[in-house]
């Protein structure tokens, strides 16, 4: 029964992807003739931008992909006797989550970059056709990502089950579907991060300080650049980086349920964690229908937040119905009998743990409460004292959510044993569709302002597309909040199932070896954050050189009638980033391994578990940290302490630009550290043990 | 044989800060009668500030001390009932660390308070006698402190040793001094921290920026509270906190070597660890002799630097003929058979181990390499990229020194057990002699300057304390690598010997209480640097708000005939301290309390684990970001990119400002964190147990 639901839901998500693709394209661009073109040519420009550096991105994405898989056919191959073709299988896995996770992440720019200009157009009628538009691109990609991963995972899960005798290694093999979305995802959030804050960065310090124009002015080359940068980091790298969790979650999940004799003699039990993130979609599509803003309730932010209660307070209902339909009674895993209740436990404290994450991270970043306002009056005694304060809010701001992803670690693994924390992350990511759309919904409002900027439109378009983007903002941080707390979880539960597979119980803290490989591991999320924090810098750099360069060189630029030179920023943008993401990526993917295959298994597992504690903290200190000096900035620009122009305002801009790495850059690629090294230990788990014999046996240990 | 030693040791290093005490005090103050006076008022304001100081925050030390004394006395009383007096000896050795560690500060920031102003009138003479001046101060504190802490902690232990017929327990009722130590140095180190940050910053913004007048003008209200500061945070902050850690980590080793039959057979090998610290004194003071600075040689900080490589040198002869003559050939150990070779082994990779944290801290915070270089060029754009290179810069600092710390402890653990932590901690912190009279030593030439400065001494005079000052800077970092060096460790060897009293031999990381455990832990260092953080930028404002006051209503004070209060900015400065401590104090104290008390002592061993991995990253990173932001901007004052008053420069101040309470506050104090947390779960962890028994019968689990 199972299997069919799923297929049902997976259907239904595509479906619901395809008719909301359909009402954005059907939303006409109208206007003046040479508005019109005005609005083709920005729109374009972008679009342009956009798809050049997902094609450029893509091709390096491929070329590591292949070779990556060259590597898991040798060396998976080389260790298991059985299947046959071991090597084989976990890299096809591998491609196919690789292959899918990039199809979602260029559906949703495709539409992202079309629903933009359309949501500029349809602000001049108004705040509520606006938002409907802009929701309803940001719903193709929801929907669209979510069907395609569910879809992915149990085909991939259905043929190996066929294929392979063994039933725990048939899910040890699907794993590379996993690694393979986390590996895009890589790509997606450090590469697409120093991607977009290159470009802002970049933008922002020779325009509005050096040159003195505004935000979003069509005479600074580095603009388009800027507006490709909002799709690129936070539609392709947050779907890429929420495709993963979930992949390697319900991956996670597979192989340790696996391990239980009751629920791998039931395909219903077996794959119930992909149906919980199938039936998360029909409760999403339902949710999302009830989206609305209207000419009398204009409340954009409210109806948004309201998306992620409703659609937590209904999965609530659906995974009570379903744990009682689908699961199986009790089982018992590693000595532990679990019954079908404490697994419904696990997946409610992930579910609603994330949303009080979300909600917390809300209080500290929003310009509503005492956190922002209090980094706002800071801001009058200068820049210095305001980073003080923001970098004080950002380490405090960690303390709740993370204490909240404690409680649901113990509550969840008390009751249901590994199996608990695997589940416990599929339940904080079983809204996916709705958060997914609630955050892709962002990027494209901004753009729209961007383009009702540079199209100059009536001032009141602009009003209308920034009442919309400042929504956008704080839905954008709770997203992050929800899309860390998830990575930690996954990263936890892929570490689980990395222990359960290598068949060890218990971790000794206490050994030598373990705490000298934690404190080893602390470091690793402080190198990764100074590499992507300086790669920012470096590209942001050569961006600052070709604008300024163009402002020399191109005559009548500063006048408005020379054409700038978009693409080249474009290009220089991109290059940066692919160039600056290899060190970091580097890191990630090999610091696993040579730790692994240098100082055994159980060195591994402690690095692991250093690596996630500091880099849990840090990401959500990085990234609350941005958000709450954007928003602090925002709010002086609302008129108070002066306003804009201030030294105040100046004072805060300093602080909105050290925070942008750090919240679009560092801070999200931070989760891409946490479940890639785990899910790499886990795949390559038989592999590191092998290795790590031989060279023991070498050195004649 | 190693008693005598002990207190021969002792003894010499007593007479050695007596005798440079004599030849400190011997320098005569000279000059015109109206230069005398004006000595005589700049740094009495200065010494009646720091005292003032030291005696309001004392006077909350002994209340604080006195109600900690009786919450030992309950709770140890309550649950020990062998021996019968269990309660009043933790609580009389707890009194005796915290009183020890009391006179050490008060006797060094007496001396350095005379010695600054005697450095200023020598240097009229040249480098040379200025530099024996302010080294022979920073000595007084070097020795003073190293031969009280010996002292102490041999005396207290015999005469427990004598009292007490177990000797297990008569060492863990020893353990009490350490605590004592720590408990003034969070006073020290927190509250000093916030006092010294909080006059720096103000004198600052208000001074510099805003009335646009120098450094260490005598017309800024703030700047003798800004040089009571220094002393107040460089001297009795960083006295109390080197204190802490040699006390500490040797009642650890006692009572883990007390639990191994054979250290507990022979009082030599029992006391062992308080001889490789006392012989450290002599070690020191060969060296100390070798300090010379001459008309010729005037490379003061090859000077300063030299004197950690031969005392490391020094020391690991003198290490080696000492475990050789004094410690039992082998003995066992929770099963382990360890040898007098494994035990120096420990001892040697603490020792060297520390050299190479001092160097590597050096690369990362001075400008004659690159890192710093690199902030500096940064600064071109503006602060904010400033700040981003700062941060970076400071995350990636860690990497090495924690991963020095990691060799180490898996060096010594696995040689050497539990008891080798805590001799690589001690062999970290054998050279504190040494270390702290380099540490003294900053502070005194850079009040030297302040004294030349205000006394309007012939511009030379400031030019060559300005030479002393800029090598002060150098060590200090060095000496901030080797604090939180031998913190990590110290609280290491304090989790050590918690997890031995309390018999827990593995300590499963794969248990969820574990593991939820640790994540919390992860979060108490970020609260605690938000909280640090934070309270220097409250106690800047209200230091702000003075001086603007001050301006305003003292007629004349711009023209430099009225004069200002001093003593009011020295009061707000204490006053703000004391307030601010008290929220990051009690988490501190309370933390580990409450957290084993309802969780367990396992929960409470996975937070401290916790804790030391995220605590070990912040503190480097904080304390390097700091000290590589102050180089970058003298870097930027020395003529680079346009020299001081450029708008660059303005940015690099920018950086030098965050980073104040960075480096000098929330990064130093979280050695406190460590260390403290791990001695009170050791100190109190009979009764956490019978607490959290009581809980658990209550809620009937």
């Amino acid at each position: 029964m199972a299997v069919y639901m799923i297929y049902g839901c997976a259907t239904l998500a595509l479906l619901a992807a395809l008719i909301y693709a359909r009402k954005v394209m059907a939303v006409t661009i109208e206007g003046k003739t040479e508005e019109i073109n005005r609005f083709r040519e920005i729109s374009g420009a972008i679009e342009e931008g956009a798809m050049s550096f997902l094609v450029s991105e893509y091709k390096y994405v491929a070329l590591f992909c292949c070779g990556f898989a060259v590597l898991i056919y040798f060396a998976l191959g080389y260790v298991h006797t059985e299947p046959d073709f071991a090597g084989l299988y976990a890299a096809a896995s591998f491609l196919m989550g690789a292959f899918t996770s990039s199809i979602a992440a260029f559906m949703g720019m495709h539409i992202a970059t079309k629903g933009n200009v359309r949501t500029a157009v349809r602000a001049r009628s108004g705040i509520a056709p606006a938002f409907t538009v802009a929701f309803q691109s940001g719903a193709v990609m929801g929907f669209g990502l979510s069907g395609l991963a569910v879809f992915g995972l149990i085909t991939m899960a259905l043929i190996y089950h066929e294929l392979i005798p063994d039933i725990h290694i048939a899910m040890e093999m699907v794993t590379g579907f996993g690694l393979g979305g986390s590996t895009v995802a890589l790509f997606g959030r450090v590469g697409g991060g120093i991607f977009t804050k290159a470009a802002d960065v970049g933008a922002d310090l020779v325009g509005k300080v050096e040159a003195g124009i505004p935000e979003d002015d069509p005479r600074n080359p580095a603009v388009i650049a800027d507006n490709v940068g909002d799709n690129v980091g936070d539609i392709a790298g947050m779907g890429a980086d929420l495709f993963g969790s979930l992949a390697e979650a319900t991956c996670a999940a597979l192989v340790i349920g696996a391990s239980a004799a009751a629920i791998a003699g039931s395909s219903d039990a077996l794959y119930y964690p992909i149906l919980v993130s199938a039936i998360g979609i029909p409760v999403c599509l339902v949710t999302a229908l009830m989206a609305r803003v209207t000419e009398t309730n204009q409340d954009v932010e409210k109806t948004l937040k309201k998306q992620l209660v409703i659609s937590t307070v209904l999965m609530t209902v659906a995974m009570w119905f379903l744990t009682h339909e689908v699961m199986v009674d009790e089982f018992i895993l590693n000595g532990q009998t679990i019954s079908r209740n404490n697994v419904l436990t696990s997946l409610l404290a992930g579910l609603w743990g994330g949303l009080i994450i979300g909600f917390v991270t809300e209080y500290y970043t929003s310009h509503s409460y005492r956190p922002v306002r209090e980094i706002a009056d800071a801001s009058k005694t200068g820049s210095a004292t305001n980073i003080i304060y923001g970098l004080s809010l950002g380490y405090k701001s960690s303390v709740i959510p993370v204490i909240v992803i404690a409680l649901v670690v113990f509550l969840s693994w008390y009751s249901a044993g590994m199996y608990g924390i695997a589940m416990a992350a599929i339940g904080m990511i079983s809204t996916i569709a709705v958060g997914l759309t609630i955050d892709a919904y962002g990027p494209v409002s901004d753009n729209a302002g961007g383009i009702a900027e540079m199209c100059e439109l009536e001032a009141q378009v602009r009003e209308r597309t920034d009442i919309l983007d400042a929504a956008g903002n704080t839905t954008a941080a709770i997203g992050k909040g929800f899309a860390i707390g998830s990575a930690v979880l996954t990263g936890l539960a892929l570490f689980a199932a990395f222990l359960t597979s290598s068949g060890i119980e218990t971790l000794n803290l206490l050994s030598p070896v373990v705490f000298a490989g934690m404190l080893a591991g602390t470091t690793l999320p402080m190198l990764f954050t100074a590499q992507t924090m300086r790669a920012v810098g470096l590209a942001a750099f050569a961006m600052i050189e070709e604008v300024r360069h163009q402002f020399r060189t191109i005559p009548g630029i500063m006048e408005g009638h020379g054409r700038p030179d978009y693409k080249r920023c474009v290009a220089i943008s991109t290059t940066a980033a692919l160039r600056e993401m290899v060190a970091p990526g580097i890191l990630v993917v090999l610091s696993p391994l040579l730790f692994g295959i240098l100082f055994g298994i159980e060195a591994l597992a402690g690095m692991l578990a250093g690596a996630i504690g500091v880099g849990v903290v840090m990401a959500v200190s990085s990234s609350n940290a941005g958000g709450a000096w954007d928003n602090a900035k925002k709010y002086i620009e609302t008129g108070v302490h002066g306003g804009k122009g201030s030294d105040t305002h100046k004072a805060a801009v300093v602080g909105d630009t050290v925070g942008d790495p750090m919240k679009d850059t560092s801070g999200p690629s931070l989760n891409i550290l946490m479940k890639l090294m785990a899910i790499i230990s886990l795949v390559f788990a038989p592999f590191i043990q092998a290795a790590h014999s031989w060279i023991e046996s070498i050195l004649g240990m």
